[in-house]
């Protein structure tokens, strides 16, 4: 029985077909609502999705991010050691009920630690639907134990990953902005009323029970064990059940509703730090950071926001002093944030 | 940022349309059974209701009525101190998976308090499917407090507020409950058979996890934080987070079904008491007492019944004492009584 | 009010046509994933499912058992002290989204104990889908209390119960296996590869949580109340609410997943032990033997393995010393292991 992969069964350009298709449902969307609390209208409003041109509510970009990698799990990551980092994350099209989604995963790199015990594999995995469009790619390296230690390992580094996410070339075809209805966000805080430096204290929290993380990461099949077996993780340094790190960015994805109601789309993530762990009751808050505007050429009548997003712990966003502290010497993380994400969602301009 | 209106936000007459429409799906439904144990066969047997003249299987009531509430929260009640009362809940039209469904508030009333830092607002709520029907409305009132004490009030209070649900206007065209099926309900016991002043103690009981109440209230995107945000509530005079009133009003409508199996849809609300809180580990139970029965000129071979229902925690409600306790000299609800509502449902007559 | 049946409301050829039709949504589906991390291609990938024939994705066996049994326990095993066995469960039709379903049963024996204040009850249920077929039907007893110690039993002790499910009548009209996709399901173990007497060790660990197992009783609609009613468990010798034993069946069909990938549908039970009882924050591990295998004139392409699978709480299975222990001369069930069922599934053949 096969039991996840390790270093060694990764090769340079080796492709891996991950199992279980998945078909989108309503129940999918309705439960991802009931656990995060998203308020967003383009996914729960048909009228309001049909009026800018979609041809149905669109899946949650994020709901769809978690679905999509809950398919590599188990031939990437099931055993790893540590989930180092994610680049150039494209959501390139919109996905809807009944759609069929499948996922691959390209081996683009592969080095040793110098313990000789673990390694690092990075790959390029891309999401496809039943008619084999790509809607979403991303790159992702993970740390992993190697089977056996004596063994050789090929290595080839990957160059140049890219540190923003290539967004420019995504089309949203027949998808208008202009017709945005703003009664229904309850906000008229559009493009231009955004400034490059804001910050935003988003003020609600939600506390996370055992039920809530591990439904969500059920839901997705990501059948990583840490996040569900409570008995395993007793001899873990955590000594209990880990969240999803994906969980915490539905929630602030969903917080952050209040303040950026007219950001209706993730269409890119630059990069994402998981910078502590999170567990069952805490409370998760969230900050957001307006780094950049821009325009995009193929999206009509919206502008890009480019967001650093802070997932925080047990403390309100407006209490936070500084996101990094310095600790003897060096900048690190305050402990009570627990993720740092940077990304770019469409948000509607003045008509 | 918008952070919930305050009491000198409101003025006469003033509507507020509230955000974020909703499309109500068979994921709705399925979360609502799952999170409520509800077994009324008219609201999950397709056939059973096409039987009556139903187009399918209506949306529950109290499901309807929580998710059209859930709209006005952001506006009307996301700093409310005290959510004093309703009245005149009518529901007025049948809603359906696939239906959007908004809500909008006018300000009916408003008046300050004597400390002058705190008052009432008055609201005449209603909620519309994409068709511009009017399905659903309600007056309520709740206690804000002011952004400014200094600020200067204009008070009007309104007058006559209706004791009693407004619902012989209440049609329910091509709805005929001659055909109703007394197998799929699993009881005989129709209008004739009840008489006023007839006690049921519900034998069941239901415990409220963490997750049960906040998921619900999640899934109707009501975002009143003292639900979700733990942390928060730690400094609070309840130290934890309470359960939405709401879910109770569930849960003792999911448990009556057992004696109540023909009281087959809620038509109006006369109004309810939140008497004391619930939290999680509460076990519920449920007493109904029929208040009143009558017939309905505009619905075909049912009745109706007036039931005032007591949602009990902790307590089997077999053995209740009474609903209400002398302390003091004063008549006080017990303090095992956490919900005491008084509403309409339409029942069939015997053939 | 009636609260469910005592040993002398059956008798011999009695049919309960039970209550509460339920009509099978895409939430329901989405739901059973998120409570128990169901991973089946089958059930899950609308174009996997069409491949192989079926008009859709059919409902999870274990999910549609799960619905099907909820209806009969308001009349059958309200008050059952307990629920002493299955036979002969037999998947004898697909269901699909959007089929309602109803159950019955005939009372096949009744007997008393011989203190005379508790019996047992035989039953032969059968489900039936909108269109009046039988799809799933079982054998089933329970032992339940006498209403009066001085009632008389007319006995009748049902001989020849089947030691086997009865599955090669069950046709699979329209199915054939040939098509399977193992790149879907990631394994390309077939029919072939298995031997008997092969045991596998499931890797994986569930943690059950309250809400967890508390709303997919809910969502079944099962209404016992020892899973729901904490406050009334509390003078139990459990002392905390009891799980589900089905629950325990379907974390486990789902955990077995990894090493049966191909395993696709359950068609028949041949009986289940519930061997100690599970609780919350209990962790569910699995182990499967391959009792039997061969082949089934009437579906294409595809065989049956025989399986014994073990639900094993808080110890992964490969740390199992023995299903069975000595004690006191006599072989009892291991105190971790709460589920032994035996059962058989169709599993494709090498093309």
């Amino acid at each position: 029985m096969k039991q996840g992969n390790f270093l060694e069964d990764f090769e340079l350009n080796k492709i891996f077909k991950h199992a279980i298709p998945r078909t989108i449902s309503s129940g999918d969307v309705a439960l991802y609502i009931g656990l995060t609390g998203s308020r967003n209208p383009l996914n729960c409003a048909k009228p309001f999705a049909e009026n800018l041109g979609f041809k149905d509510t669109p899946i949650d970009d994020i709901l769809l991010f978690h679905i999509a990698f809950g398919r590599t799990v188990n031939d990437v990551s099931l055993n790893a050691i540590a989930n180092l980092g994610y680049a150039n994350i494209q959501f390139k099209k919109n996905a809807y009920v009944g759609d069929t989604i499948r996922s691959e995963s390209e081996v683009i790199g592969i080095k040793e630690n110098s313990n000789k015990t673990t390694g690092i594999v990075y790959v390029h995995s891309r999401t496809f639907n039943q008619n084999n469009e790509e809607i979403l790619s991303w790159v992702r390296w993970v740390m992993l134990p190697k089977r056996d230690a004596s063994a050789t390992i090929d290595e080839h580094v990957p160059e140049n990953l890219p540190k923003e996410s290539q967004i420019s070339e995504i089309e949203r075809e027949g998808i208008d902005f202009s017709n945005f209805d703003l009664e229904s966000t309850g906000s008229s805080k559009l493009y231009e009323d955004y400034q490059v430096g804001e910050v935003i204290n988003h003020s609600a929290g939600i506390t996370i029970d055992e039920t809530d993380h591990t439904m969500a990461t059920k839901l997705y099949q990501n059948n990583a064990k840490l996040h569900f077996d409570a008995h395993m993780m007793k001899g873990s340094k955590f000594g209990k059940r880990l969240i999803y790190g994906g969980h915490i960015i539905s929630l602030t994805r969903a917080i952050s509703f209040e303040g950026l109601e007219n950001a209706a789309q993730v269409i890119g993530i630059n990069g994402g730090i998981h910078s502590n762990p999170s567990f069952a009751d805490d409370t998760i808050y969230c900050r957001s950071e307006i780094v950049d505007k821009f325009e995009h050429k193929k999206i009509k009548n919206a502008g890009i926001l480019r967001i650093r997003q802070v997932g925080i712990k047990n403390m309100a966003s407006s209490e936070l002093p500084s996101i990094k502290v310095n600790q003897d010497g060096k900048d690190v993380y305050h402990e009570n944030v627990v993720l740092d994400i940077d990304y770019y969602v469409i948000i509607s301009k003045r008509g």
